[in-house]
């Protein structure tokens, strides 16, 4: 494995097992969490599969990711199953498997994408990007916990929703808005932006100013960006928001959106997570 | 099939088929859309088939639908596989088949989904319910379309964004807002919580004004409501609203929320849609 590669790249590699759809790939310490690899990085290696895999139709156009379980350390298996073709879309099933303390292999994600050709139609925007001040003019934040060290793989400058520097479980809005780029930086492709779209703290953090245990369970990206686009974005800044909508017994959800610089929507996103008291 | 049965739990009606984890169906006429059964009912079922599972753990907590080919007339064969189970939830993979032409089972839905067991914790909602005008006050709105059945099983009372008269093709805001309930009334559950999901007309025809073809590719559902709100919600309305974000090149993504009588989120969900032109 060469260690010119990007940490982005490094952590999605995959490589074909001999089984049909399948796939052998590592989870990555440079993206590590606190229990796992970071949520971003698993969906970015799930999207990996598909495009490398020598039947896929066409670029990516939604993914779900299902965090059945933590991803341990050590190789992991991804199978990338595409169930139906049709002429201009295609439907995938997949999952992450990792050998158990007995050896068996288990599922520890599950996931479901759709790829599709896309064609030029008539385009609208009903969620134009907010007025922020511009990167340059944000502080760039240090990884703000120690120990996970995926968060040394962005570069983040927030205009709206930082943490709460003191846990006064005060209420308050669980808006976030910030700048962020892969650090150090790399063009954007479509599983880099499956990854930034989990770029978020758990909203929880947020809303009453406390940490509580948390954790993503299911994460679905919508993408709205062609090749020429991710290619027009380079590898700039995108404005990522978040707003948590409903925080009730044991599970909140939030939206998000990514704008590009030029205040393209790329991808929209959704999450349910599980989060402590 | 007993005719005293409510259509809702007509269409939803499973067998077991003896393979295991597998049940059979029947696609509802009493839902049909113009090209097979209404999204949402097809969403229903699949959650039918998981709550009726044996090994179900836990109440739902959300459901992905990829819609990846239209369900035709006649039987189905619904699969629905507890791939990993926790101590506190659940991870499902699904899929609808029916025979091709040839006799061959083709896929032609997938989905995931999440069970719960959920617990009470500190809550709190960032997406307070709009006021609106009551039901009781807004006109029942007879069904928008001659030839979809399913507009006829649900009754519907539009406070804001119904479709434009004139299809002019005058760009407008895509936000919709309406009162909803079975028709005839019935009470709420999870797998008709989920059918109302989809209950919102495509925003591209609201957007712009033109009813252009369309279609969901992609729906997600996370449940907010634990089995006592919905029974506190009963057979009442639901207000729903609907907003599109994005609409490029042949593909929408929308968000929605439910809300019920007393204000609570019941359901937050996002779909995404293919139209034309």
């Amino acid at each position: 494995m060469s260690t010119d590669l990007h940490p982005f790249d490094r952590a999605v590699t995959l490589t074909v097992t001999g089984v049909p759809n399948q796939y052998q790939g590592q989870a990555s310490s440079d993206y590590w969490n606190m229990v796992g690899p970071y949520g971003g990085i698993t969906a970015a290696s799930l999207l990996q599969a598909v495009q490398q895999h020598p039947q896929c139709l066409g670029d990516p156009l939604s993914i779900t990711v299902n965090y059945s379980a933590a991803v341990g350390a050590g190789a992991l298996v991804i199978d990338a199953n595409p169930v139906r073709t049709n002429r201009s879309t295609q439907h995938w099933i997949l999952t992450v498997q990792q050998p158990d303390a007995d050896g068996q292999m288990q599922v520890v994600t599950t996931a479901t994408a759709v790829t599709a050709v896309r064609r030029d139609t008539w385009s609208a925007s009903d969620v134009p990007m907010p007025a922020v001040k511009p990167a340059a003019d944000l502080e760039r934040v240090p990884p703000l916990f120690k120990g996970s060290e995926w968060l040394s793989r962005y570069e983040m400058r927030f205009a709206d929703g930082i943490l709460p520097m003191d846990e006064d479980a005060a209420e308050r809005d669980s808006l976030t808005r910030l700048w962020v780029r892969d650090n150090p930086p790399r063009p954007l492709d479509f599983a880099s932006l499956a990854a930034v779209s989990d770029i978020f703290f758990p909203r929880a953090w947020l809303r009453r100013a406390k940490r509580v245990p948390a954790g993503t369970v299911s994460m679905t990206v919508y993408f709205h960006a062609g090749r020429e686009d991710l290619a027009a974005a380079g590898d700039d800044f995108l404005l990522a928001q978040a707003r948590g909508q409903e925080f009730r017994n044991g599970f909140f959800d939030q939206t998000a959106q990514l704008w590009s610089q030029s205040g393209q929507i790329l991808a929209t996103s959704h999450q349910i997570v599980y989060f402590k008291e």
